[in-house]
């Protein structure tokens, strides 16, 4: 029976603590967050705005209550962490209302206190009022407050946060412009060539995108009215009306606690944890956006930063806290999605660019099909990019298209995880129906121009 | 250059034609047909009688001016092979229009005669007008004249194309009861548990389903006015009205050219092909709903009679027949799928009741959940249960819900294809958005039983 204190409630710690109960029921566990309220997913922050997620209470998973009564776990709200002392295995929290403090001792630490959004170099990013960053639910409050009588929005970063925070700005009402430094929207996740489709849905929604462009700075007296562009290119500057600007220009990772308790950083500057999510430190774990864990393709250490990450690390640092044995696969697909309007995108695997930054130049397979036979009607558009290897062996994949993407992607996150070829994708034997998917999917005509591709080189 | 001739122009022998074009620019091929259309979508034919599908050319690929003029196949419509001499290496044919008959030299046959549907017995199926079988374009174009003056229709078979043409008969305003001989709805393609909530979606839209049920006689003076109907179990007797009869009760091969040829049947007396289609004579190969395949988990053969493996196998003949190298995966998943009104369906790999006659008792799990994360609108309800052997090997799959099905089969699909077990899937990277899917999609959930009841036994 051990005794397992969590410091972070988010997705990674919240699940820790489930799966250390489900493991062990008579394990004790703390779960310590600095935050108001129990977990709730951040990834649903952006819908509040619109309304499409109609109440901020939705996104939370349990009442507080519920941790004690129901799962029988110690959740301390607003509570910090101050120091942590890993050889007597003890915490010093502080109650952020109270003001009082408290020495509690662990047999088992998981640190899971996650990351913080970066504030990049732009004036008047930190002095203006209507200057947001989105990342709590308090953030989210904030900015579907402003956006009630807000007009013309810039969100600086097109990321993932960036065009879902975007999209929602515009299903609330607003003008919104977009504007990221690199050459395409969503650069982290699609290769350029793929963000095409993606750009026309934006624009199609009255978006719009200033892609290759520097925000130089927040103009206005006290608030944001405007923000200054310059083309990277080009170098021409303009002036983009903006009386909401909320930035999604990438995150830190929270490791004051790590360091204070000893535990090694990796190459990226986040927590280092093996497959078990243990640290260099005996007895203490670390899982979530506060994490670097290798790749799956280079094995080269990312920064995590995703719920479905999360849950699984959070799943695996639990277990094995109260006992359990489980591990990791030995890298991270980072599986990817999400929908924009009604487009969807996918990815799986490092894009491009990633691959050649570690060296490997992918052979790539690109198609366009429809998510139904051609002779039925009401098929959508779906476009299809795959990387491998010279031997054929997947590397990655990208999706966009109108219908059916995520579940595809996860087809292709299945065939990675079992080492599967091109040459295996070809003979996939997918379903097919008139109402449902065509005999030939795109997932494996994808395949054929790299297989001829490879076949030419020999 | 090889000169090939194609017997049957379906799926299988259309694909098979197109490959060989495509391996050999300089192959002769020839591809006979009895019909007198090109290749058509068979699958599509069901959508015809409601107007889904608006027009019966719609499910024709390509005209018939095409194959002569682009694709440089020789297709000869309305032509009976009526001989084969393996020896000689020829084929007789008969112009069915001209009566002419001409001798064709083959350097490779390609045998894609396809199949018929079987008349089952019952009184007055094969005398009383009014009745009808769905198999060809002829016969589409038969029952949606019969539909527009029919009030009510009895589909006898609830398998795959009785329950589509079933929906197509309620969506063209019939009231539709339909009749089966076993326990549940799509007995061959899920387990009873899981049809219920297809046999709830059926009912809804108005349909009566009999179970369990045998179709006796069709009665009527000369045309179909009832179909008198028994419960297996309670013998209690019923007339429902009829004034359409559609009989989907199953399928025979035609293998009448291939016997002729001296081409060996297999146990299930269709045609025994091997992983490159090659049948029992040199040089004749043997695609699509005439032939048998083993089963990918069980070994054993099954007749085949899908489009998806029609094609896969089509596309093996083609590639061989022309000089090159392919082969079919050694055995068959079985990946299927429909949609019935709002309800998908899909299941991979042989059955509970399957893999129980083949001697093999599965561990089984399942899960309810949605097709959302439960704090996002929309999400739909998913039924998935996984088949899996004490190892943990997955041996099957079944899901049926209302949104995502079909590509979610394709993961499992792939899970198979590369030997994947139920510890595989648990860690399986889906994706994950608010407006996509859950941290924990079904895909996943569903391993977790089956790991436990493993877990236990040992």
């Amino acid at each position: 029976m051990a005794k397992i204190v969590i410091i972070g409630a988010g997705a990674a710690g919240t699940t820790a603590a489930l799966w250390a109960k489900k493991t062990d029921r008579k394990s004790e566990v703390v779960l310590i967050t600095r935050e108001p309220y129990p977990e709730y997913s951040r990834c649903g922050l952006p819908y509040t705005i619109s309304k499409i997620i109609p109440d901020f209470h939705n996104l939370i998973s349990h009442e507080a209550g519920w941790y004690e009564k129901f799962a029988k776990i110690d959740l301390r709200l607003e509570t910090e962490v101050t120091d942590v002392d890993s050889k007597a295995k003890t915490v010093k929290v502080k109650n952020l209302k109270t003001g009082e403090e408290e020495t509690i001792n662990y047999d088992k630490l998981v640190i899971a206190t996650g990351s913080y959004p970066a504030a990049p170099p732009i004036e008047g990013v930190k002095d203006k009022e209507g200057v947001y960053f989105l990342r709590t639910l308090q953030d989210a409050m904030n900015i579907a407050a402003a956006a009630e009588n807000a007009k013309n929005a810039v969100v600086i970063g097109a990321g993932l946060i960036g065009v879902e925070t975007a999209e929602n700005l515009v299903e609330k009402g607003l003008k919104v412009a977009i504007v990221e430094f690199l050459p395409s929207v969503v650069p982290l996740m699609i290769d350029p060539d793929m963000a095409e489709l993606v750009e026309e849905e934006l624009t199609k929604h009255g978006m719009e995108i200033y892609t290759n462009t520097a925000a130089k700075a927040v103009l206005g007296e006290e608030r944001a009215e405007k923000v200054l562009i310059e083309n990277r290119e080009t170098k021409e500057t303009k002036e983009i009306p903006a009386d909401l600007v909320v930035i999604g220009a990438g995150v830190r990772p929270y490791t004051e606690i790590a360091e204070k308790a000893g535990v090694e950083l990796g190459t990226t500057k986040y927590i280092k944890v093996n497959e078990k999510c243990e640290t260099s430190v005996p007895d203490i774990y670390s899982a979530g956006d506060c994490t670097e864990y290798p790749d799956f393709v280079t094995r080269q250490p990312l920064p995590m930063g995703m719920g479905t990450i999360a849950v699984r690390q959070g799943k695996v640092c639990g277990i094995n806290a109260a006992g359990g044995e489980a591990k990791m696969l030995p890298g991270v697909l980072l599986t990817r999605i999400t929908k924009i309007f009604e487009i969807q995108i996918a990815a799986v695997g490092p894009t491009t660019h990633q691959l050649e930054r570690s060296g490997i130049k992918p052979i790539i397979g690109k198609v366009t099909g429809s998510s139904k036979p051609e002779y039925y009607p009401g098929g959508k558009l779906i476009r299809m990019k795959i990387l491998a290897d010279e031997k054929g062996r997947i590397l990655g994949a990208q999706i966009v298209g109108y219908e059916d993407v995520h579940q595809k992607i996860n087809v292709i996150a299945a065939a990675m995880q079992a080492g599967m070829t091109v040459y295996d994708l070809e003979w996939l034997e997918t379903c097919y129906a008139p109402a449902s998917c065509p005999t030939w999917d795109v997932l494996t005509l994808v395949a054929e121009p790299v297989i001829k591709k490879i076949a030419r080189k020999k």
